[in-house]
């Protein structure tokens, strides 16, 4: 909790109470919001209230998530730090988001909470917004896998199935307007990577002091809350230097890999991804610059990659969705692009369960 | 890691190194098997290896099992102490005991891992073995859930299914004579036990030091394992009292309810509880000795019972099996046998995901 918390716009300079209203973005220049407030590092307790410190809110009504454990494994000469996201409450890491985002809905009196999502973002908003009692509607692309979508039914949200990840984004807009209504926006709420750097907190408290983090963007929320994370530690001098950043985009949705390297011709897909199909990342400068200022870089994977990660996760008995299987191949194609030969350890976050697709992972693995 | 431990058999005496061999039962008198061993307080570092100085062997190969969440919420003028077991790697509770079991096998060098099971402990010796690179075979019986078998299947085990669960375990001892082969059998082994001493360890550092613990029994390794544990604590002064054991059976299989209370005569099923449908508990006098000497009880529960108990959690947004589903009914009928009315806190495992079987609970509670 921090009472002196303020939206603040990078862009055109509008300031606003945090404990006041809520926009999603700015209301002046339309640009996506940040938050300021004061910072200081004591952690006590668990989960995500265990930073309240360095939060502007605190998570009113825990259910268990954050503090998930990471497991260490030789990969290839590298040490990869597996941060084991998957085992939040919904089942991915978005359960940090929703739990700061549903609590700021709740505290400011909303009625109504509204979302637009690939899935996991849909389902963890249904269910924390069920645990606070809101009746929630998500937008969900029609090629969401059914099982996220029979959860999101189960916790009584309704959903709305659009054609594509961007039609379920412009009718949420549509539906927005009304003033009783928390319209939660993932992509542009700053909550969402501020509830993400309590990641990177977490691993620095479970021994991560490490040289580079590898991260599927799809709206690049994670990767800009754990930059963020990271350059908090940084500044409060508990680091000396904020890990180089490797993000991993599928050939199906690139935006941020053409922002930082120009158009290319890709042939192939990356639809098993359903996580990262994001074509217009509202905070795209933001999250283009987390990898240049980090000196990292961006790769692109498929379809095969995707499999191929699968199994060596599974391996490793680790039960994730696809999405977050993308990460070993983008580790073992960043050594072509960074200089990856003078690092070790990588943070992984292993970002959302298998157990909601497990059928799917049948067919992929054990066809 | 205990080098002293041994094999003990309380009816026999027989007594054997731990780490010179492996006998599911007692190999004189067939008997289930205890362990022997000196135990010190002193947690350090996280998961079931913060307790080594406690138990008798440590888990080789962590994957993220242990550590988990525990969320209080208020219920009838009861304090509950919700334990998120099911956000154990695999999904359940039976992660821990695989952990150190699997240890075990390898440690001793065994080559191959058979298993009988209704589900969960399939998958997670499955798992485990998966990790160690131990080929596994498990025999289930037919009805476990597909979601369950198709996961045991992706970590490359072999499946081969019974008609009942009784079945299962007959099959699964003509098969274990090899002596290159490691016979889990998680209702004899007493690593199961002992490993789920470390729910009631988590839970007392996590701040329970309560009155009451409820618990689905099936073959009653749970049940066990947290009187183990609590003991332990009251042994080393950290407790005052050893809490009051509320167990919960399903009218369709209640051999703990029946010793205690003699046979009854019910209608009903309570078939949804695939987890407990254990007919022959091997351990079957020690776990009635638990309810009888912590002056708790034990109620049973019909199908209803269960979908009311998961309806009640998903409100509370734990998404979890039908048979974790079994304790809500079960503390409200234990009101009736049980001095409850002195009662504030009470410790509730929840034992295993929901998000294997995502169709039955839409199917339960959303129809």
């Amino acid at each position: 909790m921090n009472s002196e918390a303020k939206w603040f716009c990078r862009n055109c300079g509008f300031t606003y109470d945090f404990f006041k209203g809520y926009y999603y973005r700015c209301p002046k220049c339309g640009s996506p919001l940040n938050i300021r407030y004061d910072k200081s590092w004591n952690p006590r307790g668990s989960g995500l209230n265990r930073y309240s410190s360095m939060l502007p809110i605190n998570s009113l009504k825990s259910i268990g998530e954050g503090s998930t454990p990471i497991v260490t494994r030789e990969y290839d000469g590298l040490r990869l730090w597996f941060k084991l996201e998957y085992l939040n409450p919904s089942g991915s890491f978005k359960d940090r988001g929703s739990s700061l985002a549903i609590s700021h809905a709740y505290r400011l009196g909303y009625r109504r909470v509204l979302e637009d999502s690939s899935g996991n973002t849909g389902l963890s908003v249904s269910l924390y917004s069920c645990i606070y009692g809101l009746p929630a509607t998500i937008i969900v692309p029609e090629y969401a896998p059914k099982g996220k979508k029979d959860l999101i039914r189960l916790f009584g949200a309704g959903i709305v199935e659009a054609p594509t990840r961007s039609d379920a984004a412009r009718i949420a807009l549509g539906m927005a307007e009304d003033p009783t209504t928390y319209y939660v926006a993932h992509t542009w709420n700053p909550l969402y990577p501020i509830a993400y750097k309590t990641i990177a907190y977490e691993a620095y408290e479970q021994g991560f002091h490490g040289d580079a983090v590898v991260v599927p963007i799809g709206s690049g929320g994670l990767t800009l809350g754990l930059y963020w994370g990271f350059k908090d530690l940084y500044d409060l001098g508990l680091i000396d230097n904020i890990p180089l950043f490797i993000g991993v985009q599928g050939v199906s949705s690139r935006p941020v890999y053409e922002k930082l390297y120009g158009m290319v011709n890709v042939q192939g897909s990356s639809e098993l991804a359903d996580g990262i199909l994001v074509k217009e990342p509202p905070r795209l400068e933001e999250i283009t610059a987390v990898f240049k200022e980090t000196k990292g870089c961006i790769v692109l994977i498929d379809n095969n990659d995707i499999i191929y990660g699968l199994k060596k996760l599974i391996d490793y008995g680790f039960i994730v969705e696809p999405t977050s299987a993308s990460i070993i191949r983008g580790i073992e194609k960043a050594s072509e692009l960074c200089p990856l030969n003078n690092l070790r350890d990588i943070l992984v976050p292993l970002t959302g369960s298998g157990l909601k697709m497990i059928d799917l992972l049948v067919k992929l693995i054990r066809p």
